[in-house]
């Protein structure tokens, strides 16, 4: 009742209370720090909600455009900076709600009618986090597309592939940038999947137990994008599994970037040099003038801890939360936050990263060459010629020991040494020696060989087109 | 080779290496404890790769049949507990393999043609947790089923739902379990968005790159079932994504059951007294003859930790790991062995646990009597009567706190009295003063009146029979 | 060099660079926005090193002077709100820097010698961390006393203890909240002991190798008053132990204060009652007007949710860092800043939050009349006559049982009824079966007797004034 | 009382009871398959409990020793093999207990007087943790005894020194392998620490309250050796911070072993080369015959995982639970017994791969000749003559990059090319060029130089034999 003026009078529940609230209890309690940025969130359901109470004869249509206009209007005060903010009105909800009371008069309390601040808060992290979602697969589509343009430049770039980071077999660089198109592929499958479970809608399930006007919420739903409403009001006010789906969603995204950031502050150092960073995607030392860091490639690396702190964060809080709305609930949000703004970021600037990094197929080649990586084509040439692979591996094994011995190639052992191994050797094995031989026979599907890393990009066109 | 005998002679790998591998490395790196119960899976895999090189040529029809005799009958002696497992061959695979080339001779070695142990241990991975999230799927229907039937039962009992564990507003016991039926449907969902990208086959990605043996894996993902194949082969043998993303599952379902067991251990409190455990599904005290304690409930709300230190540890596990396989992928199988069998025993006991506790309906409805809880359809009898609902709950705040100061409920208060607070109150407002008239008003959708729950209870039934 | 303006000047490290950065990787690397908060320690840490510097004959006495001006004059600038802060200079350090070298000229310049970011940022840390666990540490204090006041006021006022949240055996308020008392002081002791290794100072350390220029690192420490030296440069850079051990500490508070903000919300709940929380210390429901909700100790409980998550985070962060400094280390400070904050308040709040509340006796009293828990007491009757403590448990067991089948009180069975479960049954039973007695009787060290509670209150202000 | 014969005679609280225990209820809430390895620890502490109830006239002497002669004659039985453990007895207390009536009669039943299991299962974990927490220490200095002897034998080995893993000035390997001393020096204090804390006895706290009987737990406690009690027996049943405190330093101890695992696992890729582990300390590929996979240095990498999972499962455990026992706690067993395992061992075979590795010193030393690694001492060079080090770094920085836009070393610039950088620049400047003048400068405290390193190995022989 505004009427009665003062502080006291702003805030939503003063009623049955004596006392003033203890500043630092506001302080401790509010989340006006955190959540002011779901601003819109919050209009644009409050608009659909005074839209629909009109519609259904809770509210009169005047009644109903006057908080409509009430509510354009602090948007435009809100997007002009100018919006007077008060702590002590506890969240971003109250703040608006004071604000348009201040505005439209005390009509502007029959906004909050069939609503509570739990199915409220609930509605806006939906819209928030529905938008997020979608943010993220436009930002994970981006870094594909890069990963996609490099990969295709680098069709027949050779380097290393590694196991146990020892180098293992040859492989396109081609092929093993798609090995990342195709982990954000997967990121972005279940962010959409995410999604489906976030798009519905909250509002009209009150506190926890619905609500006694005879509000129309699928009407709501409809304006406001929704799939579909949750099927129980008390779930609809508890739930915030959608937010941490969607932090998992966020923590694997780090995961992933974090191992492509790792092999990008490998590749850098001198003893790969597989990589050259450009100049504005490197720091240097304040010490050290020679350095050229891979901070950006750092902290790709770095960013999943504190995503995965966030999920620990979001999990632990939902743990053994009686029904329905409890305040725990609210500590939602900073960590949601801050984890997707930093997977959001860290995926831009991967992008950029990877566009103005060079690879030094050079350097790349001449580890390819390393024959000892073509010891399981020797194996397979074995196999091929009838030799159980067992038998074919241990003489190979064999074969790579005394190699190694002479601190040679394997290709400076001579055939009739060879011989000795297994007697299936013959000159024929010295002409699988070559590191594009051996990539171009990994024909099979999904191997390194041209036909398979073709069809790759050709699946990698579609779902980036898609 | 076998014939040069000797424990050396079974390793896969000892062609290059001079000495024995040190017994401590064996215990350390070696998984057989834990990878023991994949044989199943492993068997089925090497099955269809054995068939699979048959028809391809790779093999002759001849050694096939040898291998598929073999391991068939080395199926039969693990199920009858004789096969000779040895702890120096590393793992379930190795052991396997060397037992076959036991049986059968140097053809068995033929086996592991065109394969690796990385998209054999992936492969057995994909076949594992795609029965486990089937053996789960199975167990939330379960206790699905105890909560839909319980709330039949309790369509008119009613307890007060609780806000910040205050007594908010009247619901039905049926409303409140259907939250919990909800809350297990989106596990359910998520399980099976889980499962599709779980339904890829890595076999024939060889160590990293594929390989140069005519081999067609497509034909061996349809015999084991899966819906499709890896795009690219260092992806196939580095992702764990789908191991990690079945413990995110089971970790929400872990919350799940928390947040039902401590409201199972609040209501089993004598201070609430809303709940009386089956003797069966309680213990007592060593020390105190008169205790009873929901054990059972108490679990379920503390298991959740467990399967969050398994996240937690394969997500950090798989934080910056570079391409392709490391051996610290191995270490997914403690950490999911663990919590998937944790969360499958905490659904079938949840289930029974349900399905013999009674519900105490008098201690919940004299709960619900408080007339408190009605203070929301005080509020809104007054905004329905054109009040701001502003000014009405202002003025309900001060009727309740009036009634406070005098201990006394809310109908004990003189309509004369309540004018004072509001000229909207007249003696109309004394007739909403009851649970379930309060109950019964709220049949907007997802609120807890009668038709909204009768809907809700369809809905859930229809999903029980999906 | 200044003289060569432009932003590019300021920059520590520009020399080998071709390129600028690009600005969406100053925003990504750069840490100003959180470590702005260390400029006291910087600056502290800086007029050290100067003076040490002319002291060793480094820099010249006059060249010293104006650096220590310098940087008094800057902190002046940064209390008054007047620094210039630049987020191209990346972060505290090199704004500071910065700044100076325009305040005094080249000569600025000469602060940096001998001296690298790497050591620079880990001392920071240090005295940061430091102060910080002495912030923890006065504020655990003051929690601690307010808990021994309210136990001093509560020695007699009895409750149930529970075990299991069952009424387990009948003790005194003062016992259960001394309970906490000691886990607070235990909470001091780690932190003491964090201090400890926090107190060791890393300046000297340069880059990773130590420097060639003759510093003086011992009378630095002396003056910046830390206990000792790191032993080995390389550990001195790549050393954040210290602050993770620190946020172990929390999150450690955090557990104590989430186990007592749990056991206000329960005790707030109507069906408890025990404890009447200040208006101050509530607030109420946008919706219910009889709602007063326990947000302070629905946060209190909420909090350590955050500090797990830090703590994860920054564990993760360290893993697999090779030595010595990484620029994943940087991502240390948002997450600590956060979590220390969030304790710090939230042990504010809870003291304040007890200090106001109103613990409610004669609810207490009440439930801690329920005989039977004092079956413990019955039977431990029994063992005192002789008989096993088994047997004696096994027949008070059955006299509950009989008892709860007739809803009655122990005290109403006949002393004959009781004889036929054990013949050691006779009148003197009914004697202990007051809860004062059984607290009485409860006299051993540890235990809830008044002796016992002496000497902990006699504990508790020793360790109060220690 | 055991006349009544049958199963349910056995369980310690079957009065009240009229149901049996649920198969599936003994299977969920039973622990004896975890805490069996208790065994010695319960005994240990039912011997000094009995003793101390003869002591002090509870019990008969004659019951005293017929319990002693009992509970040795069961861990007779159990380290033979021969006990008959019962899985439906819950866990290993009551197992022993059982059979000690049976060994000894009804008064076996005795012993559990004055005890609850409450304080006896925290009893054990103290003992168990005191234990292993000594087991840890004593790892530790065997990992600190071989990080000793190789850095004595390297104290002339140069490499290159890396942050942001790019080179950045040379070090000895001594140096570098001190680092790793140093830490593992910390998690040995960090351990002490905890051990101080964990040395305190729980028994005589009861179910939560104390005892009625006239215990005395100072010399239970003495016998035990421990260092105190605990203050408050809420506090002592509750209590499980010395188990997550003790994890915490397993977690930390993790940390610096995934540090050390992750250098390995580099150093030994071809790229580097610095490495060369034994045969028996490596293992092949199942199909690439010329790999030799560093796999001891990939788990040790991992294993910290699981530990950081173990710990935030405890953390998440005790959060929010109220006071005094609840089961819950129980769950703290398998994640901290698998934790400390997994550390125990790490650090054993850590130990041995050190011993047998072989540091490849000429590509060490190799690696080292890089010159841009003296960039550093080039500025300082500059410093050293009157230059701000700010204008040295600039005037190096450009100097290195067009070094290195001639694809060659520092060294190769022309004194006069030089000049125009910095007019300090002179032909003293090549002089310095050398990493072992670079290292031998490096002669500050903690420093890289001969006398630091000195100066640390005679520390760390104080160390290992304080």
């Amino acid at each position: 009742m505004p009427s009665e003026g003062g502080k006291g009078s702003l805030k939503p529940w003063g009623g049955r209370f004596a006392a003033e609230t203890d500043p630092l209890v506001v302080e401790y309690t509010g989340s006006l720090g955190t959540d002011r940025r779901l601003w819109r969130h919050d209009i644009m359901g409050s608009l659909a909600h005074a839209r629909m109470l009109a519609r259904q004869g809770i509210i009169s249509p005047e009644e109903a455009d006057a908080i409509v206009r009430g509510l354009e209007d602090i948007a435009r005060e809100i997007e002009a900076g100018e919006f007077p903010w008060r702590t002590e009105l506890e969240d971003v909800h109250m703040n608006i709600e004071a604000r348009l009371i201040e505005k439209i008069g005390p009509s502007g309390g029959k906004l909050h009618t069939a609503r509570s601040r739990n199915d409220q808060v609930a509605l806006d992290m939906h819209l928030y986090i529905r938008e997020e979602i979608d943010a993220l697969d436009q930002r994970l589509k981006g870094l594909q597309a890069a990963l996609f343009e490099k990969a295709r430049a680098h069709t027949a770039s050779l380097l290393p592939g590694y196991t146990h980071l020892q180098r293992a077999q040859p492989v396109t660089l081609a092929h093993h940038l798609l090995a990342y198109f195709f982990m954000f592929q997967r990121d972005r499958e279940r962010l959409a999947d995410a999604r489906r479970r976030t798009d519905m809608m909250p509002l009209g399930a009150g506190a926890l137990a619905g609500t006694s006007f005879p509000i129309d919420p699928v009407s709501v739903a409809k304006e406001l994008g929704f799939g579909g409403l949750y099927a129980n009001s008390m779930d609809a006010v508890a739930d915030r599994d959608f937010v941490v789906e969607t932090l998992f969603c966020a923590a694997l995204i780090g995961v992933h970037l974090s191992r492509l950031g790792e092999e990008l502050v490998l590749w850098a150092a001198s003893e790969f040099g597989f990589v050259e960073m450009d100049d504005a995607y490197t720091t240097g030392s304040s010490i050290m003038p020679q350095k050229k860091n891979p901070v950006v490639a750092e902290l790709l690396r770095a960013r999943a801890s504190r995503v995965f702190g966030a999920l620990v964060g979001l999990l632990t809080l939902l743990k053994a939360l009686p029904l329905a709305y409890n305040l725990d609930l609210q500590e939602d949000k900073p960590l949601t936050f801050d984890a997707l703004d930093a997977v959001k970021v860290s995926l831009e600037i991967a992008t950029a990263l990877l566009e103005t990094s060079k690879f030094r197929v050079d350097r790349m080649r001449a580890a390819a060459a390393d024959d000892y990586l073509l010891a399981t084509d020797m194996a397979d040439y074995l196999a091929s010629r009838g030799a159980p692979f067992r038998e074919a591996h241990l003489a190979t094994g064999k074969a790579v020991a005394l190699a190694a011995s002479r601190g040679l190639p394997l290709r400076a052992l001579a055939p009739a040494e060879l011989k000795t191994f297994h007697p299936a050797f013959d000159e024929g094995v010295l002409e699988i020696l070559s590191p594009e031989a051996a990539v171009n026979r990994r024909s099979s599907p999904m191997g390194t060989g041209p036909g398979s890393v073709k069809a790759q990009l050709e699946l990698a066109r579609r779902l980036l087109h898609a």
